[in-house]
């Protein structure tokens, strides 16, 4: 009988759903990959800058680390709101390595800089979470639209010289304690770019996919007069469209009204970056 | 301020990514809807028999129910196997009411045949599981390849005579107890058929996407002697050529390894009719 495909060439088949796991088999074949290099410099402190930008051909991440007591709700919270809240991988309980999208990285200590959330207060901004991490801690990954500027730049819509990040006045579906307005963020590009946009987003659903707005920023309460990240919007300069796309932040805002008693998040603009190649896990 | 995008058309938007959530706005739209009437016609005991090319127009699911304490690793199980296990939706604990894909309907009674597990063997096959419900029942629906074969006819693919589902040897990605090999359902087309069906199920991630292999069955191990549904198979007619797309009893096989003390699922063929619209469930 001829071999059984990889696993991971199976995951890559699942990779539209929104997962692109991938198994042993990926650990060889990428020992040396730009990915792996990046993480290992900020496990030695050599990295704590943001990852905008850098290893653009590997899918980044959101990071969200909870009790597993709280798993369950947010695991499912995710479920509910796929669009801000793309599941890479969830790790076993306890385990800080994310085996099926990056074999050998540690959670811990491979991202350059980390939130740590205490009842929904932001209380500090380390480089290594170590002494944080419990034996009952669950490591969620989500997807980043930063996956996919990329894929952009090589269709021809340049790199946005800002991306905002705002709040909006839509709410995603609760569970659980979890609950909250969804984050988005908003990039200015022509209505030729925008199509374009839209159409190239959409075959990334583990990265958000598709914008869930075009145009009038108020027709979803975008907040443009107190941004989560940049600066405050006066008005849209003439002939750009701003585009917008649901955003990994949701999930950070959604504690805020869970206030779990521990929670540790990437910084924003400092990403966790997978194994994965950015264009296998989309639609083809 | 122009109106806000309702919960529907927000979560419309998020279909591509595996969830056609809607919300109360769904409630009044389909009150009358051909869905709503079957649920209604096997709540009363009028229709017992298979859901097969039944209300073709709506999202059909197969059904899980298991208990709280298990439904972390299943939820899990889901996410690292998304081309098998596609998560429509999951209810509130002890609440049978899928209140996002089908509003006033009752996961006890709105299936026309139901199977009931302990222990992870088949005890019997009711078609009300009322008395078995309890407080800390979670019910998961997962989406169905019987939802793109409407639109596998509409793009002049003919309805397979038979569908057969088959074991194989490949394996799913295990969490906690839930582990098991990966099954599918088996349709013969022309190798033209083949290429419209890849491109057409690939945009119904929801309902299991693309397919996982073509052609050679050997070369994913599938057990054409022992099929769990349909005749056995000697040989593949000439000038056809076996299409195999992942299955949703995946996660009845996993829950053999798992060994539930209790697990409710819908029969073969039985499933359950929600009021989401087929053709929006999918990548546009």
């Amino acid at each position: 009988m001829p071999p059984m495909p990889s696993r991971r060439e199976f995951m890559q088949v699942s990779a539209l759903a929104g997962v692109g796991a991938t198994g042993a088999a990926a650990a060889a074949e990428v020992a040396e990959n730009p990915a792996r290099q990046a993480r290992l410099a900020m496990r030695r402190g050599d990295w704590k800058g943001p990852t905008v930008y850098k290893a653009p051909d590997y899918v980044q991440c959101n990071l969200v680390v909870l009790s597993r007591r709280l798993a369950y709700d947010f695991l499912l919270y995710c479920q509910r709101n796929p669009k801000p809240c793309p599941v890479i991988e969830v790790t076993d309980t306890g385990n800080p390595e994310p085996r099926l999208s990056a074999p050998g990285a540690d959670l811990r200590t491979d991202l350059p800089k980390y939130r740590v959330w205490r009842r929904g207060e932001l209380v500090e901004q380390p480089h290594d979470v170590t002494p944080l991490w419990r034996d009952d801690s669950v490591g969620f990954l989500i997807g980043s639209s930063l996956t996919f500027d990329q894929a952009l730049v090589r269709a021809g819509v340049p790199r946005s010289k800002e991306v905002w990040v705002l709040n909006t006045q839509l709410e995603t579906v609760p569970a659980g304690p979890f609950r909250g307005p969804l984050v988005v963020t908003m990039r200015w590009m022509t209505p030729a770019q925008a199509v374009i946009a839209t159409q190239l987003t959409g075959r990334f659903p583990a990265n958000h996919g598709a914008p869930i707005h075009v145009g009038d920023p108020a027709q979803i309460g975008a907040d443009l007069v107190r941004p989560i990240y940049g600066p405050p919007v006066a008005r849209i300069p003439k002939g750009t469209m701003p585009v917008f796309w649901a955003c990994g932040v949701t999930p950070q805002k959604s504690a805020e009204a869970a206030k779990p008693e521990l929670m540790i998040t990437h910084a924003p603009g400092h990403g966790f970056i997978t194994d994965l190649r950015a264009d296998r896990i989309c639609s083809p």
